[in-house]
């Protein structure tokens, strides 16, 4: 299990070559959620996601011979955009296997580092398939999006930055897909601020994570249905070993509630962020009594959306 | 004719209450446009507009007598908004003429800043005989949205807080409807870098001040019809002077190349600008020859669109 040393170095790895992104508050968040809000922005971050930080670190710390292999994953998008940038920063190759049903955009981002994309239908079954034939076709090295030791200590490098960022947070809340994100916030909190309380952001409708750690066994997400397309996947063995040790609690947001965190966020911070990264926002707003009057630090974890699907309806 | 001195002396007045909004930078939009960018983001500022640096200044230069009677003007949207907020900060009225055209999302701040909204046709007739009604029935201080000394000077703070910011630019571009902000930037330009170009950025389908430059005649806007809806006005006498006097150029963008600027900012920098705030970029895009491998300062105008009305269509 990695320890806060490990995040450590992790930034000492790739911190020169991420963006050291602004944690930004606003005053009318603050007074809607009657908290104070810090709101670390890794939609600014290069790929437009904290996926950068882990497929990075994965990518730097290959051995020679590794590297030459080059690197294969599946994702529904930003790790594979994020781990198709690193290879290229690299100079290795890069085979991603994506859900057709990816945003466009994320898809364009992938074929613009210049990787080489294999499409499969979106479900758990058939993105193994994929993989499995083009890590037998290619020989790559496999890097899994969260289940990853290299991955999780990068993604824990946003949680790092922002401590240093803001003042001492009561809680800490981020998203939580497979857990990757959320493993390394918990890690770096966990040793920076062991007081704090560190809180999964979910899906109500993808609430595999919320389930898992109620009943402590591992339930797998099966076909969840989310606006939140970061968040479909399920927890691994080693994710949910760490969040169940170190993470204080899961809540959930519905659907509706991760729309309107969304427009909040776009409506008065002026910036884009993508459903996911708005679902700790609407778990602020639906559970006010565990946020009230509290510092709270919250990872804005992507900004990469289809333009012309906005999910924005008429008021 | 505001010079420098009183540019200087209004970021003295407003300088603690307004953000000092940040200057950011975009690897990507640098390599579409075979230059340096640099973005002053007022679409972060109070109320989302730099038309809060103007209303500030003139609303924290009345006089007793002057505050007494509240202050009144028309509007398209921001600088209502913003002379509402400035009012209320100053615990005075506020009176605003919008047309019944306006964004739903800028009249909704008027109404939450507590002024009293005075809805009329969107025709220059109409807003006139609307707001003298309202003078007449209040006995309130008009405060012309750019026709005002203090205005202009509010608003060239934006252009002084962005050359404390960025190394010194080739190019100075702002956009240009009724004049005030690219007077006031030019004046303040003029002083901080004499050899930079400062460049007003307008909508083709709204150039008015393109053919008034080049005329040496004061031409009005007549109906025009463009997506950047914070540039329907026209100059007048007192920022005709200016500009004639200190601008360089007056640089236009089609349409089309206007929600494209829109869509590479709200893409690449993932933040959320309003059309009028994309016309710099569509003209940096759209007249490449005067932009090239230059050192260049944009102002991004504002930020407060209507979400579930966005331009953005499927490519």
């Amino acid at each position: 299990m990695p320890e806060f040393n490990d995040i450590l170095q992790a930034h000492e790895i790739i911190g020169r070559h991420v963006h050291r992104t602004p944690v930004l508050t606003s005053e009318s968040l603050n007074a809607i959620c009657g908290a104070r809000l810090h709101f670390k922005c890794e939609n600014f971050q290069k790929v437009g996601a904290f996926k950068f930080r882990g497929a990075l670190h994965a990518v730097f710390t290959l051995t020679e011979e590794e590297a030459k292999r080059g690197v294969a994953t599946h994702s529904s998008g930003n790790h594979a955009a994020a781990l198709a940038q690193a290879a290229a920063m690299q100079k290795i190759s890069a085979h991603i296997v994506m859900p057709e049903t990816a945003p466009a955009v994320k898809q364009e981002a992938v074929r613009g580092y210049g990787a080489r994309i294999t499409f499969c239908r979106p479900t758990l079954e058939a993105r193994e398939k994929a993989i499995n034939q083009v890590l037998e076709q290619t020989g790559a090295v496999f890097i899994h999006p969260y289940d990853n030791e290299k991955v999780i200590c990068g993604q824990g490098t946003a949680a790092l930055e922002m401590l240093e960022q803001m003042p001492p947070p009561d809680v800490v809340v981020a998203p939580v897909g497979g857990g990757g994100l959320l493993s390394g916030t918990a890690i770096a909190a966990g040793h920076l601020c062991p007081a704090a309380r560190v809180i999964g952001a979910e899906p109500q409708s993808a609430d595999d994570a919320r389930r898992s750690f109620h009943s402590n066994t591992l339930v797998p997400s099966v076909n969840p249905q989310t606006i939140a397309d970061g968040l479909l996947t399920s927890l691994s063995p080693r994710t949910f070993g760490i969040i169940r040790q170190r993470v204080a609690d899961i809540l959930t947001a519905t659907e509706e509630g991760i729309v309107e965190a969304m427009r909040l966020i776009w409506e008065r911070m002026k910036i884009v962020v993508e459903p996911s990264a708005a679902v700790p926002l609407a778990v602020v707003i639906e559970h006010p009594g565990a946020f009230q009057d509290k510092t709270v630090g919250l990872i804005l974890s992507g900004g990469n959306v289809d333009l012309e699907r906005l999910p924005f309806q008429t008021r």
